[in-house]
């Protein structure tokens, strides 16, 4: 079991919901989590990978959506989730000039895992997230390989970890350390649970405008930390995981609700940040190998979306904040520094 | 019943598909069509209704979608379309400076309807197209007003009129009178048979570009012809009802091939020409008082949407060959002409 | 001069950058705001319009955007906004029902407008934006007429009202009294300084989840207020207006950030609440009657945008507290009460 | 100078308008295109670039603009595209399955190209469109390496080639062989001559449905050629250029009539086919170093956007059967066939 501190072992609570057991996207059952860290000097970068479910995604694919909120970004893969609205393979996320590299490596595993189980891949869509870590990472060293990408795969998990880890190992959020960060939200449909899961790669703002819970801790923390960086350059990708029953159009009504999360941390959606939100519902599945050419399926009433919608935010919001907390302090590229939050948070007090 | 002569009688085939037993958007079961016509000199101009089912739209809403094909037109109500993925009021048709008249008269009968229902209207959507009738009707006199509207509701019927009927009462097209057409197309999903009914309210093109069959028409008739009005300008709203179980998003890619249709037929998508496709899907009732968060819907595997597809843009062709064909010769505003396509086509013969 | 106490009078501020001499829209040279307000028992409504420029607008048009944060709304005339990326009205703002009506006229005053200078109509787009004020103003009543379009365009001016006038009369916010608000900044480009105005046409949000300034002031009025209804419905209409050289992409992106503002505040972007964002530029005017089929414009370079987005976000923040503060309590119909935000301000103190 | 036989030289006619001396894409001043072609038994892929100046794309950046019209496609770089409305890279055509591959080998090429020129990439938007060559290619060998897109980047030439080349190697159309066809038209404003040019991934459509200046010279072929695959899968990837001078919403509008082009030759716009246009103008160049915060730049006044509409849908419709005509019979993977259509057009006979 992991024990990292997260931002509710501060005593800052985010939201009013409920979090899930784990507080992480893997509380949406059957979804995991894999990474592959490299992390030596100058080299500070990785491969996250998000599995939708246990089954091969490309012959049970997912209803998804997504949201781009500001598309200076190089994501591959929304052309054809925006027509199809399906995912088919797992979401993988990287530093922005690895794109290309880890989407091939997708290709070719998901031709590998499908011919094994006797599907001929002819087409095949990879979602592959960016955010630029070229502050504290050699970008242009464009180290990643398919390898890297094999070793995120096989280390998906349920319990993964949070912080410096896999696609967030050199990322920088609000001029002090980001990363990769998670949180669940709960709510009630029909009297049963359903949970809404973000995991961020958060990569964006500037110091002066960091706000915790309403409190505009960047503009205390810019008067002891030197940060040269002050645009709101950067990216963040939000990848939202629900087992509510969700239709394509729904996940990206739900998904866009990060933005709400995004600016009560004081994102400015700067212009050279990309910011885009992925999502998928695990509730239904659609199996390549259906004999019916109907198909039976279950969405939300659209005038109970809004509990969904209060999670999204919340859960953005904190995941975020968890990636900032997990992060440790990190010495880059060039001798570049970024301060983790979490050294600082327990200084500046005056918490609940 | 209405005894019309249509493309079909002309011997010219369109499309491979069959067709519905009448041929129209009223093959699809519940929906019916209702036109109010203001013919009189320099007024040349209407009202046409579309009613999406026999229930109240508002309290039983259907899954809609939508496609701008070219934006220069004033059609509300897509907004919420497009957010929500559904229609909540019948479709009205009308001359472009009428929208606003013809918007709230919608709203008022909505609200007299439910109210007779016992249901409170707060807010309601109402979806209203547009096309140009300013050649052959005095369109700054803006004479429809809300009994226009409700007369077109009364009229509303299976076995409906076409050409100079309604909303196409001025309407032009490839400079010869244009107005309102229908066609419907059969297709096979699961050993049941499910249509694609179009209807369209048809004003755009220019003469030469007028192409039949794949028979440029257009460069025989304009030796016979005198159009002052070269212009691809004008506007075409294409309306789309289907019985197959299609979401919002599939619906919007249904109704996006309408465009392969239209440019069969000669079309430019000129600059000046609103072309837009509004659509429903009988198949799936969200109905207002249900008691659960999740429903159950049915919905056509995407990968067999080909025919539907096919369908549309054949529809589409014939549905706006048999406005044209229907339409009579006008004399209107001005002492200006407009042809009847019907009147030309066997004087050209070469048919069949 | 008009004298409101608006919420930087509270000692509040907003924000970080510097406010144009108005800290209103008109602080964009040539804008004007109109209001008709009708406030009488039951009837609590009215129309805003703002006039982009002392000029037509349908002979000499601005560039324009769009952006629908949730289009659960009935706003007219976005769709040729998308298309064309200009506007050729004023804007006008009402109550939900009244939307056809207030097109009708706003049609109908441009048409003669431009009769009085030799222009014939045939198209216009007229831009309509709503909030649903039913639970202080008996809105099926449907009491807006074209005089009162009329009206309210015949007030326009640029020391406008704030507050519980115009389209705002019957607004409520945060389950306080909510209105017509509006705010500026300055943003310096190439040593010039221009002007980001924002008029809000105030009607969402839930009680509990108001913030002002990173306080969850709901949290505390909760215990005194009793609020009915609690759900995140109404609507929000942003309106932008710049003096910035902006093409109508980029009013897209910069009017986009208005959701940053709505965020801070507590809006939850719920699901039946209509958020849309119109914004113009008034740098560079599209005149009807140029000779020249290539034109000159200016853009502000793309990676230059930074601070109008933060300039939106500000400003969007702070109009709708003015509307919220400069609104008095009212009884509206069924006598209902909607408290005012400014004099519940002063007594929870604790303000810098 | 190549000598191809071209549609036009069976005497076939499409469409009215002039064309450019080359009838090609590189008509557009400045414009270049590479090839590597790689055809060997069961391998028939390769990489086709398009350079869009003879500047550097990245610190020279071009207006540019995308139209899906089918988004089942894997195309990489529009999301960016649609955001900024600018293109940073050359345009790469490829296979689906190495959409990946050559991403990444164009991001390392800029990276070289700008270090050589003393500017650093952090990050770059390469665009990368694909089409299914499945059927004559072993597509999941996946053999495209960087080396291929060096190999057709150091080809690039005005007078380049067209048919089985590049990209085009393995690709079928309507049935037949397909690959990389051209266009050009040229339109008048302000007594100026524009160029429309066009280059066509050509890979979609059933042979059924081919038309051929309104012949159904699909129906007559399918006597003689039997074809296994009858569905419209496939894809095609039509890139615009032009010199006039467009906003990047112009020249999605004028891309978007590709559509128009693509009907008229028996398109479907079938499920499984990708069919995205993506376009730039070299009329202004977006200087990196570019020392004002505002810019200067031409725009074609919106209402003369018609003939460019017309050139657009003209030139595709050519190009298309261009890249038919000069693709050669091919036999590829399995032993599979497919004829051209130059060996057919004869045979057939009847034209003017």
């Amino acid at each position: 079991m992991i024990h990292q501190k997260r931002i509710a072992d501060y005593g800052i609570p985010i939201g009013d919901l409920p979090r899930g057991p784990r507080n992480k996207l893997s509380d949406v059952a059957g979804v995991q989590v894999g990474h592959c860290t490299l992390s030596d000097g100058a080299i500070q970068t990785g491969v996250t990978v998000i599995l939708p479910s246990i089954a091969n995604p490309f012959t049970h694919k997912l209803a998804a959506g997504c949201c781009v909120l500001n598309g200076f970004g190089k994501t591959s893969g929304l052309v054809q989730v925006e027509e199809l609205g399906t995912i088919e393979t797992p979401i993988a996320l990287t530093n922005t000039l690895s794109v290309g590299a880890v989407q091939d490596a997708l290709v070719e595993t998901m031709i590998e895992k499908c011919r094994g189980e006797g599907v001929e891949v002819g087409s095949i869509n990879a979602v592959v997230g960016e955010c630029n870590d070229g502050y504290l990472n050699d970008i242009q060293a464009r180290v990643i390989s398919k390898a890297h990408v094999r070793a995120a795969l096989a280390d998906a998990r349920e319990d993964f970890a949070e912080g410096s880890v896999g696609a967030g190992a050199g990322m920088s959020c609000f001029g002090l350390k980001g990363g990769i960060g998670s949180a669940s939200r709960v709510v009630q449909l029909d009297e049963t649970s359903f949970t809404v899961g973000v995991l961020a790669l958060a990569n964006f703002g500037a110091l002066p405008d960091l706000t915790i819970a309403g409190r505009r801790v960047g503009r205390e923390l810019e008067k002891h930390i030197d940060v040269r960086a002050r645009l709101d350059q950067g990216s963040v990708i939000v990848v939202l995981a629900t087992d509510a029953p969700l239709s394509d159009r729904q996940i990206g009504r739900v998904g866009k609700r990060a933005v709400m999360g995004l600016a009560r941390l004081g994102s400015q959606l700067g212009h050279g940040s990309g910011d885009i939100v992925i999502g998928f519902s695990t509730a239904n599945v659609f199996a390549m190998q259906a004999r019916r050419d109907v198909l039976e399926m279950r969405v939300v009433r659209e005038d109970r979306l809004d509990g969904l919608f209060r999670a999204m935010a919340e859960a953005t919001e904190e995941a975020v904040l968890n990636a900032m907390v997990t992060a440790q302090r990190m010495v880059g590229k060039d001798d570049r520094v970024r301060e983790s939050l979490g050294d600082w948070l327990e200084m500046l007090g005056g918490w609940a």
